[in-house]
């Protein structure tokens, strides 16, 4: 099977791809990106072990492995950054993440490779604060965007200010068949294949509200997730109505859902 | 240096260890368990790479990896799981975890060992439900207890009810010189050490609070984080009504938590 990378935007000097047929076996569906920008590469979250070989085989086409300037990772899952040690290794990218995860990354990498050869670790990490940051790749600006608590407790998404995409990690992740990439037709049926996700791993109405009120004024393209399609035009303007005002995470919690399973159970122990 | 194991607890059938000088370099400092019974053996939240080698060292003293029936990860974190590839290679052990992530954890395994030689991923992960389970260990019960958003969204806690030891991954944790791993002994001085981390990784102090009065029902003898020191006693009802009270993660969010960076630093984009 051959591995194709499809084409978000592209003009004479940037490109954005998305790989989205990576995955086999029982790990979840998932998405990983890479921008160039006059030759120089970086990759958004680019997946585990997994997924490694043949993501590596596939950006070869677009890059040299030694132009990989930055790997971004929107927080600390597996499905996002497990293959850390690898690009550490085979790369010369920083890592770009929370400074909630930039000391919890170095558990991925053996502690064989660490502090060895050179191999400085603190060096490689770009910490964000909360806020975000602007970073520069080639002669275009990525935006590290906050979007904490959704689901990751320290949660990034990235702006390519040339294309305008937002790459928003879990937010928008849809559970689809993985033939089919093309963005969202029809809201109200793709509905389904997010509902159950973002009740259950998104944090709190709170966090979404304020999220989808800051999107609204990024003037963004299109917003496309680690999971599935993605949403642009007015698809994505109901996919943040959607998302505005769903109840989810913390909001459902009753006293129902805090209690040891003996009780549930009625097991005498 | 030589890796010291910490007796939490141990009678004629049944030990508790705590391994907690394992991490080196520019990790955070976390703590490993292993729970033994009648020559059964169990690791909770073993970490990542950068403490495999010297843990499976540590526990060989304890018993052979051909008895370790049981990995137990709290949640996805490189600290808490990403070992989970060399563990599911070089012991039987199944792995529980929540269902939220049995699916994303097969993204730490390298491609080219799925599906192949008889290692099927599926049948190595126990897969739990929200409201958890009891898993047999030998002679013994260990419970899986629900502490979803505190902090992972698919979040358990870990109870062995023959020491009642509540293992109880991030709650609790302290940021704190690896050198004293004894209980805590004065709460008020050792609050600093818990506060920051707190307030930005627990999500709301709705989870917080219905925790803490499961908890209190539980007859728990000890608290014990997977950074930094346990709770007993008077320091653990201490724990108990400060954590009750604590706002905390989306609590705290402002509409000026979330504004794209190039508004915040006015950088004309």
């Amino acid at each position: 099977m051959i591995n194709h990378a499809i084409t978000l935007y592209e003009d004479d000097h940037h490109k954005c791809l998305m790989f989205s047929d990576l995955v086999k076996g029982s790990g979840i569906q998932a998405n990983q990106f890479m921008i160039v920008d006059r030759g120089r590469a970086a990759m958004i979250d680019p997946g585990g072990d997994l997924t490694f070989a043949s993501l590596s085989i596939a950006i070869a086409k677009q890059a040299s492995l030694d132009n990989v300037d930055f790997i971004f990772a929107s927080h600390q899952d597996p499905d996002i950054i497990a293959s850390l040690p690898k690009w550490i290794i085979k790369t010369p990218a920083k890592v770009v993440t929370s400074k909630l995860w930039s000391r919890f990354l170095p558990h991925l990498v053996p502690g064989y490779l660490t502090g060895q050869d050179g191999l400085n670790l603190d060096e490689r990490m770009i910490a964000l604060d909360d806020q975000g940051d602007v970073i520069n790749l080639g002669q275009s600006k990525i935006v590290a965007v906050p979007a904490h608590f959704l689901h990751s407790v320290g949660n990034f998404q990235f702006f390519d200010m040339t294309s305008r995409i937002l790459f928003s990690g879990d937010m928008g992740a849809s559970l689809v068949d993985g033939s089919d990439m093309e963005p969202v037709e029809d809201f109200d049926s793709h509905v389904q294949s997010m509902a159950g996700f973002h009740r259950r791993y998104m944090t709190s109405n709170r966090a979404c509200r304020l999220w989808a009120r800051m999107v609204r004024e990024m003037k963004v393209s299109m917003i496309v997730p680690q999971h599935g399609r993605p949403f642009k035009g007015e698809q994505m303007q109901q996919f943040l109505d959607w998302i505005e005002n769903l109840e989810c995470g913390v909001d459902l919690l009753t006293e129902q859902s805090y209690r040891p399973v003996y009780n549930v159970l009625q097991q005498a122990i």
